[in-house]
């Protein structure tokens, strides 16, 4: 859609039939990926819910993501997955992967930032950004240290923590390939508004991303 | 090794390195699978183990197997995975598999059993067959349940719960294919000593397995 990437991931806590209409509404307003993030769920509840939500997005332009369980994935055919510092290493996750299914990870420093471009991560999310209910009490990195980030690799960087329409604009002026959210969409009475008010915000920026994020031909 | 399977499930509860010790005394005395179980490891930490145990089991006949999380036995190159109900569907996991790694599942009915065959795994589980402490309150099913299923599937059935060398050849009798066992073996001050008591009692009851288990060429 636009320049900078919109990346919804879940918050874990809605019902199965909730999530996929938080879903439907996201991706109609353009959201470019949902990442399924639901951490307590076994595998069979993971996969069940990413088989509801595929047919949800077909037809739009959103992909799937799947945090963390690289089978579940690869079981309900999702365009690709996002590790953590506890999930399966990026390089094993890579060989195991078809091209055209994207690796992400989360990083919290330049080091691990580097570490996961050296490993074969297709993007990273550095964060958190600004200040955010998911991460109480702990100070944000700010966006000096995503920029930082922004300038040292050579594959996306997207922002997360605590982005809103406000502060959307001072991320996207980092140079980073666009902002992951949970709160401010997933929380949010309308999530499809939340969504368009993001993209008019990072646009609005006047600002382009470094290293645009580019999803592979499926 | 002998004409029955002894799987090992570990039980999560022991370091790393204790659990090393103990799987290399399994593996000498002829322990046909270790399965690794550790429901409360992330990922990253489930692998770390595994490729801690694989050379381990090097040179030896006991295969690895890990409990539920594919993505690991794949990464980590293990022999087969072993699924519970709230995995992933056997046959997603089949066709997600290379042929040389086995799949097996916990079933608890007959009717899980016959479609855990249709689904295409290699073996199941059945039980827990005799009281354990790992079910504690729940009545056993007993060996005619064990043998039900062992009359009605074309698969090998290992039996689970409480199996102990008083009672593995009242197991065997049933024509199972063998035993997964935690606590008789994983909670005994010699785990090898323990694992040969088990294997001498399968042989001496002179009973044969309906279908044996035979791990594939790899």
């Amino acid at each position: 859609m636009g320049l900078f990437q919109i990346h919804v991931v879940t918050d874990g806590q809605k019902a199965a039939q909730e999530l996929a209409e938080v879903v439907r509404k996201v991706a109609q307003a353009g959201a470019d990926a949902v990442q399924l993030r639901y951490k307590a769920a076994p595998a069979l509840e993971l996969y069940r819910l990413a088989e509801q939500l595929l047919p949800v997005l077909d037809g739009t332009s959103t992909r799937l993501l799947i945090n963390d369980r690289v089978d579940v994935a690869l079981a309900v055919g999702a365009h690709g997955v996002h590790l953590a510092a506890k999930s399966l290493p990026v390089d094993r996750v890579r060989a195991l992967l078809p091209a055209p299914m994207v690796v992400g990870r989360s990083v919290h420093s330049l080091e691990e930032a580097l570490e996961a471009q050296r490993s074969g991560a297709d993007y990273v999310t550095f964060g958190h950004v600004f200040t955010t209910r998911s991460k109480p009490g702990v100070p944000p990195r700010g966006p000096d240290d995503l920029r930082r980030i922004v300038e040292s690799v050579d594959i996306p960087v997207l922002a997360i923590g605590g982005i809103t329409p406000n502060n959307a604009a001072e991320a996207a002026r980092t140079g980073c390939a666009g902002v992951a959210v949970i709160g401010a969409v997933m929380g949010h009475a309308n999530p499809g508004a939340a969504l368009s008010a993001l993209a008019r915000a990072l646009e609005a920026s006047g600002a382009a991303p470094a290293h645009p994020f580019r999803w592979p031909a499926s």
